[in-house]
């Protein structure tokens, strides 16, 4: 999980290995038994014993990134509760969990209220869409820490392994279908880059709308759309695609003895990733590895499954490839 | 929780009042009948159902405010790592839990793998002495949010209440008293001031140490402290003096209708507080309001079981008050 998050963040991994080994021997200090996450999982594992009954917990805490200085930029908040709502809550769905609670932090170099507000409303609207209580959190004013008129969120969400899968049906094995649930834009990832190139741009009209908006587009829950699927016990892997893009975060679904094939031009692309490749001259294969690029949710089918998924699934599922015996993910 | 989200943070709330109560009204559209928290709890409290069994479990996201400003100022960070743990785990403890688990997130402008290293390390060390695996975490790089060599960790625990305790136990009423563990230090709380304070004098020597040594003294646990009193289920109210004092926290450990008595001179005040005071010319009374001036947790206990609570605990109970019938904390 440790390198994951430097990966995540962007870190030269070769420069800091020793001291990623050390952190992430740190952390696994802190393990016992009833620690039970894989390798690489988007939410922590852990075995919640009593003496009636073994549950399971799973748990993710993240951030909306730099998505919050375009929110900044256009003075429009809301969506950032909801964004970071979602992004947790399909984080620990790739665990097969149903959420339990939320809860939050909000911190900034001074706290406007009305900001306040408008974050923690987009957080109860996207909490109370999935049926989970936003059970505590906190504010924190911390001038010097802050750029002023800036702000961080950060969100965590508990839920509980309510499904069988992957190790539980079967792992993904190779003739698997990639069956891809549509992002509808950035999510909240690659906007350190989004930003660079887009910058001072916001306003533009865009697509029926403008580039901030477009920008803005809210971090979707795939909870609905995949619970149906959980429920028959038909994924044999599930996988957020976040930061890192497919290449990063479809491994992560997959046992590490095999590997995908993506099939470029199986899906939607929205413009938007268009806009900035063209704007910013990003090759192909860069954009691959910062943006969801349209994909935000891959779900790991097996290849008879698939009209089942279908016709259980509430939202277009498009196949986007295959798993293969070579690891690693293959743009073709 | 909302407003004291608020009046930890400062906020005027006579300005800012229909904001709070529109926010709390967002929080509480929320929730259902599994939020059981009761009113200004320092934790949340969650039933979790299953077929075989009901737990609670109960959850606080905290940062530790400014304090990072005094580490990043002296390039100490490990401690800020344990002060993380230990203030969430206090503060869950006040509602009779027993901790899980635990999760982090550290944010800078850029990422130094030294410092992640050094506060990763600290939390490690806080979550193996209080029995909690490290369950996941995220780090982000967010450049433009941050100033430069700036950071906000936040963490988030989550533990099961294991013991009974007041409601169950009995409510706190007057004629018990007030006991308090020792703090050592400001904790996380009340750097704002502090810092205007002590500013470019953190090298001074100080009291065998330096003065930034003395306010980087680590927010201690008070679970080994705490735990055989609930195991003898000897508490009927738990206060974490975190921001706002006594006067701030106690009262959540209480009945609305009952009050507090605090005997001036009944413990042993750190001489940073004196210090503090002194540069600053800061009136007690606000000292009280805004630093714990070596109160770190008190336990509320009824009269006839103090011997006993003292023999139980491994370190020093001191009596400080009482609680009274009229609400509110009057210091004599």
């Amino acid at each position: 999980m440790t390198s994951d998050r430097y990966r995540e963040a962007g870190v030269d991994l070769t420069a800091a290995e020793t001291t990623v080994e050390r952190i992430g021997k740190a952390v696994r200090s802190t393990h016992d038994e009833r620690v039970i996450s894989e390798h690489g999982s988007f939410g922590g594992l852990f075995r919640l014993d009593t003496p009636e009954a073994t549950e399971t917990l799973v748990a993710s805490s993240d951030g909306v990134g730099t998505k919050t200085k375009v929110a900044t930029a256009l003075g429009r908040y809301r969506g950032l509760g909801e964004d970071l709502v979602n992004h947790c809550l399909n984080d620990i769905l790739t665990q097969g969990a149903e959420p339990l609670f939320f809860l939050d932090y909000l911190a900034s170099s001074r706290l406007d209220p009305q900001v306040v507000e408008e974050v923690v409303a987009g957080i109860a609207a996207a909490c109370r869409a999935s049926g989970m209580p936003l059970l505590g959190g906190e504010t924190a004013e911390l001038p010097g820490v802050y750029r002023a008129g800036e702000l961080d969120i950060v969100g965590t969400v508990v839920g509980r392994r309510a499904y069988p899968y992957l190790s539980q049906v079967r792992p993904a094995r190779p003739g698997d279908r990639l069956l891809a649930l549509a992002s509808g834009g950035l999510q909240t990832n690659g906007f350190s880059l989004a930003r660079t190139v887009l910058e001072g741009r916001y306003q533009q009209p865009f697509s029926g709308t403008t580039v901030g908006a477009a920008l803005l587009a809210p971090h979707r829950s795939f909870l609905t759309a995949v619970r149906p699927l959980l429920t028959a016990g038909i994924p044999v892997g599930l996988a957020h695609v976040t930061g890192g893009g497919i290449p990063g975060n479809l491994p992560r679904a997959l046992p590490p003895t095999v590997g995908a094939r993506v099939h470029l031009g199986s899906w939607e692309v929205p413009e938007i990733f268009a806009e900035i490749e063209r704007q910013g001259a990003v090759p192909p294969a860069d954009m691959r590895a910062v943006f969801n690029l349209g994909v935000g949710f891959i779900v790991v089918c097996p290849a008879e499954r698939i009209g089942e998924a279908r016709k259980r699934c509430p939202e277009p599922l498009s196949e986007i490839g295959e798993v293969v015996a070579a690891p690693g993910v293959r743009f073709v």
